[in-house]
């Protein structure tokens, strides 16, 4: 006889599971974390390195960096000024995920931070697969990617929480259209707020501080 | 009481057995195949495009074009040339595997071609752990990833057999440092036949067709 057992709830996955402890933990210490996702090359690091000055006043700000292998990042997160930088090495794993971060998060003393920039894997497909247990996702996409993006990812547009355009310096040396590629993002992620910005030259990059501000004193 | 089995020989994986039967099928019907690797956005399709037109006249090509989603790439090979031109969408599956391109030559007359050049999908990860039963495996970088991504990547810069650098064109716009990308390179893979390209100016491209041109020849 074959019995059968009816699941009404949703069971979480080991991943997600351990996501929701990771959020109690941040919540319970009062850290406002952010899960920074791209494409290799786009620009998370970058990004993270214009961002951290210009909190460092206001928050005190840890940086977790996801990479197959390197501390390049972290390394880079410290000399901006985060005031604790941990790499995850994945030994070749193509994401972080929930177990990673609570490694992470096991070595901070969290009480001692407001803010948690978490830079995942470059890869545009698997880490969107992988909740953390961060209140934001952000997905960095950068104009010389191409303006297609939006149609051949379409997972990782459609679960984040804010988009950042990067490199639009490079707009009039590259072919991508502005209208077609927001029309992508549009269909998947309606309203998702959007900051087009330089890392370059620092345009909008304004914009994007302000909405970590908000998003850290609302928590 | 546990027995133990001594494997002294290799075992292969499910998908690398079924790499070897796609290999098998290739060289009988005397098709060279290209597995082409790279982030998304560094310019597979592109190079795709410059590839087809300079080849038409010589060889026989058919393309097998692997994606998230969409037929975007598949349609841009069909307009620049390829006589056949297949677009696997993984589904949400982060690479190409064995059994999908066996999907794809189940539906071409293999013996009416003599090149297939296969796009995988868009990912510096996953795709070097899936061996498809190509001939070279190739990764085309790009100048606006930056260049430090041999270091953060180094399974796939290990695994392939010709590298392309993409976009040179954009160099004067952008800090990357050749001398310290090509050393990444060579301590991962030394000795791995380079191109500088731009698909943009055609630069170098001339090159990378004369490599394929003697690698069908050779065959």
């Amino acid at each position: 006889m074959t019995k059968k057992v009816s699941v009404v709830e949703k069971i979480l996955s080991a991943n997600d599971q351990l996501a929701v402890e990771n959020r109690s933990r941040l919540d319970e210490a009062g850290v406002f974390a952010i899960n920074i996702m791209a494409s290799p090359g786009a620009g998370k690091t970058s990004l993270i390195e214009q961002t951290l000055p210009r909190l460092s006043e206001k928050f005190r700000v840890a940086v977790v960096d996801g990479d197959i292998a390197t501390s390049i990042d972290a390394d880079r997160a410290s000399e901006a000024g985060a005031l604790a930088a941990i790499q995850i090495n994945t030994g070749g794993n193509c994401h972080l995920d929930a177990v990673m971060l609570k490694q992470a998060l096991d070595q901070l003393d969290l009480k001692d931070f407001d803010l948690l920039l978490v830079e995942n894997v470059g890869n545009l497909v698997c880490p969107s697969n992988f909740p953390l247990g961060t209140h934001k996702s952000i997905l960095v996409a950068s104009v010389p990617e191409g303006d297609d993006k939006p149609y051949k990812y379409p997972g990782m547009y459609r679960g984040v929480d804010a988009l950042i355009i990067n490199k639009i310096d490079l707009m009039p040396y590259i072919p991508f259209k502005m209208d077609y590629f927001r029309r992508g993002v549009e269909i998947l992620n309606a309203g998702l707020i959007t900051f087009p910005i330089s890392c370059t030259t620092q345009e909008g990059v304004d914009e994007w501080i302000n909405w970590i501000i908000e998003n850290v004193e609302d928590k």
